[in-house]
């Protein structure tokens, strides 16, 4: 079926057409000739299958995208490795579902080639995963403190509890407003609950020292007092956190809370969040380097929510996740994708491994979910009941 | 063991009857002769299946229905179409269980016979309803509102939630009174909840432009305050809501609001309800007549539930539904159902599209709850347990 | 395997004893010779198998039991029916698990026999359960309330209501004191809950004629507000109600109540409450005569809780159940018998039938959460768990 | 595979060594010659098997351990038992998983052999659980309590109970803060509740005699009035009762409290639990010692929780568990013991029975658990679901 033709290089069947101009569009766009050609394809009901690429489409998006001029696949079979511009949002719907196929390239080679942009595979996780010890105790596996919760959003620490717990955490406490207090210890007996003081938002400072990790955001509502709370947080604990949702509004509109952050914490925006951190940005590669910048600045994780999930580490590279589905741009997905990164910051991983981590077993959990419950259906209390499948699949 | 037979057309077995006096009763009582014969197969304790249509029964109940003088099957092979009477409550017993059966007529010719009803079918199902795309976000699915419960009766806001997030929905808010909002929280982790000002009842205007559908009505009880909420929403709200339960028990109560229910919003009254919002009617077609009659007038979509429920839209057409069974005629079925047609309204569906597609796999996931546990101890919470296996049939 | 014999009736071997001196015992204590035979059977360590009675166990105990002159059985295959002792407790034991075996036996004949006690079999079940009918809707099944809790006892209610739910009722409104109020809307949703003006417990006199059936006892204490309640509620209503649990006690404690009781009212006493009710008693048979006597003095229909639970009818009738076992004895096991007894009596079945489906599928229910669960961890949320399936095999 | 070898006693492949220095390091650390050996295995990256115990492993640990000279075994294949130092934290890890071989020895005389050190065996938990009676009742399994949580741990209150109900007791009441009252009747509806009159912390004395058994400590807190309580407790309280977490840290605060525990009561403590009341300990052997001499002093049971749980016995026997794995080293793990542990008392075990009895099911729902859901994901919520299936085995 699938074949590479060097004069028209389009096979024409009843109901698929192989598109493999292997190797155009690389650096520049499409001429006009095989444009139209390009074009005729796209009227065509036909499936389209790509060899490679796609044709017309860019390996890294250096230039402007003329949309009729580049192959609407249904699907694309890609040699050895994904390419860039599948990765991102305004060139990734081209590619249709992408497959990988070795095509017995030197792996030496592949790891010789210079690059910022990795790609999480699952043998990186097998290498990096710990297994746990017959004589450790809950002790070993770290206390993590989850910081999360309004009025009106309390469903946001529930979510970010379970995530944690079903990711290896030996202990956890979650604080939440006083009216959340019922709510958290209904929905996750195994966890502890600071009660704070205050009633709708959380304000209190506890003492933060004895834990083995914090995540704060979930829900909490841009309050002045949680604003304080924030801030103290960020003075006084030395280790890495992870900051998510509101806590990331809150820094944005307090930039210079920034360099309070403690170095190597993590950040967990949707692209939303990320622009009201970063600023606006145009085309897809001036994000990925606002992201690969701001995260060597600041010396900060920087995971950029979304399809293919990129983290910008300080040391300038960007991983990009290779789990995940449309099912889970869902309600509460990210608030689960916090406590699993908390977790693995407790049992002691490196905020670097935490993070590939975190997105990668959420992204997979969600995988599993979206073949148990499909996608419309998928909720994120689907993402944390296959958080198990995930990790016995290690 | 299906044949037609010209003379004496019922022929006897032990315990088999086939009745297919093909084509009598169209659309004039049964003659005496026949008449008596049909009275004693009812008599009889013979199994009954009749052919194309039970004899003596019209397709289109024009006239008075003499009981004596049509065919009780235990079950009906109808060809290509169900009957217009099979499809009503007081004739719809007759035909017992049906099953469609093709006779090779033209499709093409079926489409071309003018008519108002339609019967959804599968790959109607299949046409209108949209995949996720790859790089889309929780905002590309709208931000529902629900409005719903009052003291007493919280669960319908419960049910309506999960409804509506198992249906797709990319955020949810629930609008719930004070008494509700521990029970929101804990029960539906993934939406977040308006505590309105409200303890027992909602009254509360909260700011509505920002929702991309709005569902009111479950539980929400017919006090004043919540009257004067509803006027205020049908006021300033211009997409297209989701009426139910009290909130259309109000305005029968004010059929003035009538004509501020924004245009094409879906009303989903059950028989009692309905009856208060049109007036009382005798036979089944009056009732259909009635339905039209309303929802043109109105530019309103009006989903009449119950077996086969009928969907009144603008435009003249009703539209049965094929799915549901008898173990949905339970407490909460119907909160169900407002969540998930809010649910595809917030997608960007049609208002006729979300009240086809919300039937539609409300009834779909009642039959395989159905399948699972039996119509005896069949839940609304089943209902909503099987939505996932409804969606993964498609 | 099995045979009779004549001169000395037992055969023996390596580790099973066949028990087989058909007939003796019937209607007097064993004689010596044989008595010490059977005792010798006993010390054995073989398994005994009994052929229709162990030996010297008497048919109906009329008369006082030695335990040495009694045959202390692992199995009994029974002929064609149960005998009566087989159902007691003082002689139950002896028999081991029994199986029915049939012997040819004309059954016009055994139906012919006159007597009193009837044992529930899988037929009859079969013949009294109604099928839901197509057009229904759920004003067809009913609207029970069921009057339940205390402070501390709340998941009575919520049992209860749990196993109404799961009966085939078509709305249900639980009425709990105030500090249940949120438990109850929580745990069932698609119950309607009435917050009694009663902090702990349930003192309010609401409208109850509107209810097709009435459950109260379950977890209700014995306080004296609830004892008004109980009273008025006797006072006016005139349908059969379901008394359970304290209620049963408050009657105890105010014998006169019993003839404000509706006729054909449910009563469903366990042993201790049963004897609070009727007075104390020696043997089981005494304890049967009581049951009858008090059942038809009273017009009453008496389930008294136990294995093989016994229904005393006012006609004199006495109804063993032939499900449940031991796992059943356990906390909250009798709130969910309220609840599904309470849901019959809802659906339009007479007393006698609600009460003969109730007893019986809620043992089936409790043997398949045996089969899932085992006897030892089965809790009365169990039992709710598995009603679904015991209807499917019906 | 495998097999001893006299001079070198080392068989090296390619992935494999089989390590059978059988007998050598009994008694007295490991020469150099061996020892440079070992060290020489250990460097390799083979997987090691060890024959009956690893090289340099002492059976009994008298000594200090010299890592270096001692074989990490991947798994050993040891001989009829475990080895001590196998089931010791400072020289259980160096065994892998061990796998028990019976090599034909005569087991009348391993039971000949005096010893204090038991392992719990399938067959022995067989030996002692007994099956329900047909004709009993819940009373039969008598009526436990449990005295559990505090603000902020309510959760512990909730596992704990939610074991016991699962382990077969007839009735449950937990006695609980105000703050945990809701919680309580919502998350575990078949038990009774104590709302004490302590909002935050217990505080309360109830009628304890009616009580079967008594669990005290998940959770609880160390607060003045929670001292009170348990001093009260142990000086009414005349059967033994299970003392666990803070009731225990409250007790190591007050010395003088340990003579005022009822005879053949259970402690529960974990290894940092057991420092605080019995004072800190170098080698493993003194902690034995410890555990040993503790419990005969004090007449008392004592669980020292960890990998192979050993309980010291008032009669000097140490007997160490069999079952569990290093995923129950997770947050309420304990707890759901504790309620374990009462649910056997509750049944009238004695306390040996019961804590041995408890030790072992909740290992072996534990390692169920660990199967379904993985070790990482497995949380103490996952240990009481998977109960009912380890009573199943038996």
């Amino acid at each position: 079926i699938i074949e590479s033709v060097s004069d028209f290089p389009i096979i024409k069947n009843d109901d698929v057409i192989i598109d493999a101009i292997w190797g155009i569009g690389l650096s520049r766009p499409i001429e006009n000739f095989v444009g139209d050609f390009i074009a005729r394809i796209n009227q065509s009901k036909a499936m389209i299958l790509s060899i490679d690429i796609p044709s017309g489409l860019p390996v890294v998006p250096n230039f402007k995208i003329d949309k009729s001029k580049i192959v609407q696949a249904d699907c694309t079979y890609t040699f050895e490795l994904p390419k860039l511009s599948f990765l991102l949002p305004q060139t990734g719907n081209y590619v249709g579902d992408f497959t990988i196929v070795p095509i017995g390239l030197d792996s030496d080679f592949i790891k010789k080639q210079k690059t910022d942009y990795y790609y999480i595979e699952k043998n990186y996780i097998k290498h990096i995963l710990n297994k746990r010890m017959k004589f450790s105790h809950k002790g070993s596996y770290g206390h993590a403190l989850i910081i999360a919760g309004s009025l009106g959003k309390i469903g946001a620490a529930v979510l970010s509890a379970r995530g944690c717990l079903k990711s290896g955490v030996g202990l956890l406490t979650v604080q939440v407003p006083g009216c959340g207090y019922d709510i958290l210890q209904e929905s996750v007996p195994e966890s502890m609950v600071i009660k704070d003081d205050g009633e709708n938002y959380i304000e209190s400072i506890v003492d933060i020292d004895k834990y083995s990790s914090i995540g704060i955001g979930p829900g909490i509502d841009q309050n002045k007092q949680t604003e304080l709370l924030l801030l103290s947080m960020l003075d006084n604990y030395d280790k890495s956190v992870v900051i998510d949702a509101d806590a990331i509004n809150i820094i944005s509109k307090n930039k210079h809370l920034i360099n309070k952050i403690p170095e190597h914490s993590i950040l967990t925006p949707h692209p939303g969040e990320f622009k009201r951190l970063v600023g606006d940005y145009g085309q897809d590669m001036d994000r990925l380097a606002n992201l690969r910048h701001f995260s060597i600045k600041n010396n900060l994780y920087v995971i950029l929510k979304g399809a293919h999930t990129a983290i910008g580490c300080p040391d300038g590279k960007i991983i990009f996740n290779s789990t995940g589905n449309p099912g889970m741009a869902t309600a509460g997905s990210g608030d689960v994708l916090t406590g699993i990164i908390t977790a693995f910051l407790s049992q002691g991983y490196s905020p670097e491994d935490a993070s590939v981590l975190g997105v990668y077993f959420h992204g997979l959990s969600g995988d599993i979910a979206q073949e148990k419950v499909g996608e419309v259906s998928l909720n994120a209390s689907d993402i944390v009941k296959y958080i198990p499948d995930a990790f016995k699949l290690f």
